[in-house]
């Protein structure tokens, strides 16, 4: 049987890049660069030798298109997706067109009307560990945000179990690389600006908030997130604080454990250990570590991801291989 | 008249070499560089050409110093800082030796035995900011840790003011650059391992974690402190949250800027803005800003130092011009 | 006396924001900032509190600037130059506006005609340590290029005093920070672009190559240079490549110290001894090194420079201490 | 068919770590640790579930290794190697213990006798480039130097093609990675000593000099070579310069081309265009470009490896595929 062909919208982007070259290395799939008309960008990072086609619903559709994914900003994936379906091409889109379920909720964050309000209802959350079913049979996909996918992964289990303190509420302190704002030219993400730099951003207020507690369980007034842009290219570490009940760490973890035990990509580490950027960097992984001061209640719980890899391209392709009825971890180990 | 003749103990160190630095372009006093036995590193990194002396009181003494910079670890200070005393000579410390106020604190967040326990009620601790009178009468001075320093900066006046909701508790999530840890070789600290990286270490126990609680006001369970270590040399930034009944931003940067009117080295930003450490490395400034969601109570406070400016050499540099009757900013600015 | 005011044009790019961070801390001078219309960079980076005004001839003779610096593209310069001298005013270009002796050599490099070729005779090339006595009568000094400023001190004593077999010519290989660039928005100097990459550039064609000829006395043909980007923020090491007869390094050390001993601003090192960039950053030095093989008559200099410093600003402000006739260093040390 | 079992002495350095990465991923071999009573090294960056046998040549035998990679320094691969091939096992040596051809060479880079001459003559030298028949059949292979990697494909066919003029010699500017120096805690080595930072060492007598001679034909009078450390982890780039009679870039680039037509892992580039390192990190290709002035027959190669890939590990399994009748792209694309 002949590889399954993969539409890539925005393949020069990082995101859209990261998906092309893991894709190149998948047994059953392989890319196919879409070449859209607002993506000018300079290609000089990307070396692919890959077909490449036109950004259209018909060129999609008469290549014999599996999958399209949109490596694109949301205004211009509500106008691609709902064509796309409706050519009958199944889509992942990575931007945050698609993730919230409400136009209003869309419109107080995104300040921007939803241009396709029908399709929010449809799409599945793509994120395998919590929606599994919904993907595997989705027509369109709203790949999470790569903030969101880790601090759902930290928290809802433990919100689930019932072990966080709600009226202390959540302190999400969240740090990721530059890749996560887009290949682009900014004078913010200038490497003379960035260089030796720590910078806070969005802080409350920050797109991701609402993705985190639609899919966590969390209130708002229960949940604080702060966004920083550290000095490197690729990576998020969250860190989380909750007050809890739970007398050590182990109890903690337990439940981690347990959530977790058939999960390929969520790696739970031994009570008071935590992961660092280089245990994930360039890996489909969430690594999660908790430490307890079990005197007082106050816990911290570490994770960590790549914001390409499971924030992003490998959590796209996790989500395909689900779509598509392959091995979850296909390509991706 | 004369300069003051200043020792540099460990100026071989990042916060030894940044006291030189600082101290060679100050109009009142000048660096004499003190031969420590135990500081065998390799000394490619100081090209300053002045004065080389033993460490040894006797030689501080006979050499007409005014103070005596210890930058050496705690055991080296605790030996060294009576000695000198004894001779008639004042004393900064850069370690950990005298900045809690008994031997048991010390133990229990040291892990050792303190071995100069009488000067622990002498010795001033080297805020500027909350201990200035102190200060200037000192022969004994503990320079404050970075973080302690941040963070007590930040923390201590809403406390004061009492607008901060004590049942729920303050996180302080707090980063810094490698030079934090001094300069030595360790694989930790090794190029390849940080660059690239963000790793948390001692969660929840830092020692810096009592420093912070005797200086604040803080309650031990009332505090959730977590060191980061960030792929840059210098600066540290702390993201502070809590909850407040204050009804906007706006209020809390009055608490601020009423309490730091007349500080020459704290600068508050208006409400809503933050800094980076762009803006204060190389400095001796401690910058703070106000991020409030006013619906919910949660407020987030980010405040920026260098580590080794108001983190260490240029905060003793400060407290010795209190020391010495110069005016308070003289070389700092 | 009250100090003189130095307008800065150009200050929010690198250069000019190090301009006036070095003017601030000068004991006869303080920087004017003058808002030039095209200079619609984000400011945040800049938080100096120094007076503003508009950056016209008038303004600027009204405020009785003694100097203005422009630290703007060679064609704004090439317009503003010319009226400002007209005002009366003495003007240091940061720009190669002014560099080159001819219209014609201008054009080749800079593919455009000069605007001002009158000014191109009377300009005087700013490199104290060759062109001191011209530069303290100047009206219009041309501050040199940051890779010209190494490679002129490192290449023309070896010239002068006729040591290198100059069939086989000098290769010149320079490294320069991502500040050389300014400060703008492009992809090519964006962080995730420019973290753990090298990049050569312009090889054998770069602007700066008829800056070193003309002011090294090297023929083209005998001149192999290449630029290359460093993924850090300052500083340019330059690694030279030659041929001598000349039987020790201990020889051709003794030709830099012999001609560079009155100089303040240029360090030799031992022989076999070489500079690394954090020699010389954050200061206006520039460090020569020499290896040689003796057996072969292979021949390695390495000269390092902070190109925001003797590489701009610095010797900005240095041409302008001898220009104001103040001590050469104030300001600088 | 099982998978062949590789044997991997030193896997907690950062080529051995490359190593057990490849081989994971490879369809027809699978790595075994090798715990090794020198290595000491802390393991926390490596993740492997690999299994783990003593390093002796018993245990070697006895569990049925195919290959072993000796990922140790000279002394210790002098002694690991006649031992490991008395059992019959195979060796490819990542030191430069057998890479050089006489002890007298050996002694006189490495400043030390050589502890198994005999093997000397019979070690292949692993760049199959040049030497893909000797390896296929060879018991123990030399991986090449990452430095000489690239400077013998670079270099070698400029010279067999006769197109350099050899009067003027060679000059090899070199910049390398950090983690080219191993995974250790030196000072040198230490994030704040190198962030920032670029320094020269070894110059014009690194121990990697011979090794391009013996391979590339060039004299040692002939050859200027310097090595400089970058401040990232991962890359090798040489900028090569010489002088030539071929008229233009294309010449020279069509030698490239012809040379390595069939080779799977060299990419040579237009005329006039030069690789960086992000095209070649994490990858086993070589990259190589020219740039020429024509007029005066100055040119200028670029070349570019990860010094991980190509320069060790990458290039090591491509020995290993050739050794075990592979096909030599196995697990490298």
């Amino acid at each position: 049987m002949g590889k399954h062909r993969i539409g890539i919208v925005g393949f020069r982007g990082y995101s859209g890049a990261e998906a092309v070259r893991i894709l190149a290395g998948h047994p059953h799939a392989e890319p196919v660069l879409m070449e859209h008309r607002a993506d000018t960008q300079d290609a000089r990072a990307l070396p692919y030798r890959h077909p490449v086609i036109p950004c259209t619903p018909e060129a999609a559709a008469g290549e014999g298109l599996s999958v399209v994914f949109l490596g694109t900003p949301p205004e211009v994936s509500m106008e691609l997706a709902p064509a796309m379906l409706e050519r009958g091409l199944k889509v992942i889109d990575f931007s945050g067109a698609f993730r919230l379920r409400t136009p209003e909720v869309y419109l107080r964050w995104y300040k921007a009307q939803h241009a396709a309000p029908a399709l929010l209802a449809e799409a599945a959350y793509g994120l395998p560990e919590f929606c599994r079913s919904r993907i595997a049979t989705a027509r369109l996909v709203a790949n999470p945000g790569c903030y969101p996918t880790a601090a759902n992964l930290a928290i809802r289990p433990l919100l689930d179990a019932g072990v966080v303190d709600r009226a202390v509420g959540i302190v999400c302190d969240a740090k990721s690389g530059v890749s996560g704002a887009g290949r682009k030219a900014t004078l913010k993400n200038s490497f003379c600006e960035v260089v030796g730099n720590l910078s806070a951003y969005a802080i409350l207020e920050h797109r991701h908030v609402p993705e985190i507690l639609q899919n966590s369980g969390l209130e708002e007034h229960e949940l604080s997130f702060t966004a920083q842009l550290l000095p490197l290219d690729r990576g998020i570490l969250e860190t989380v604080y909750f007050r809890t009940t739970e007398p050590d760490a182990g109890a903690l973890v337990a439940i981690y454990e347990k959530r977790y035990a058939a999960e390929p990509f969520v790696r739970i580490y031994p009570a008071g250990q935590v992961p660092d950027l280089h245990a994930v960097v360039r890996t489909n992984f969430c690594d999660i570590g908790v430490k307890l001061d079990g005197a007082t209640g106050r816990a911290v719980v570490v994770a960590a991801i790549d914001n390409l890899g499971k924030g992003a391209a490998g959590q796209a392709v996790q989500d395909m291989n689900l779509m598509l009825g392959f091995s979850e971890t296909e390509g991706l180990l």
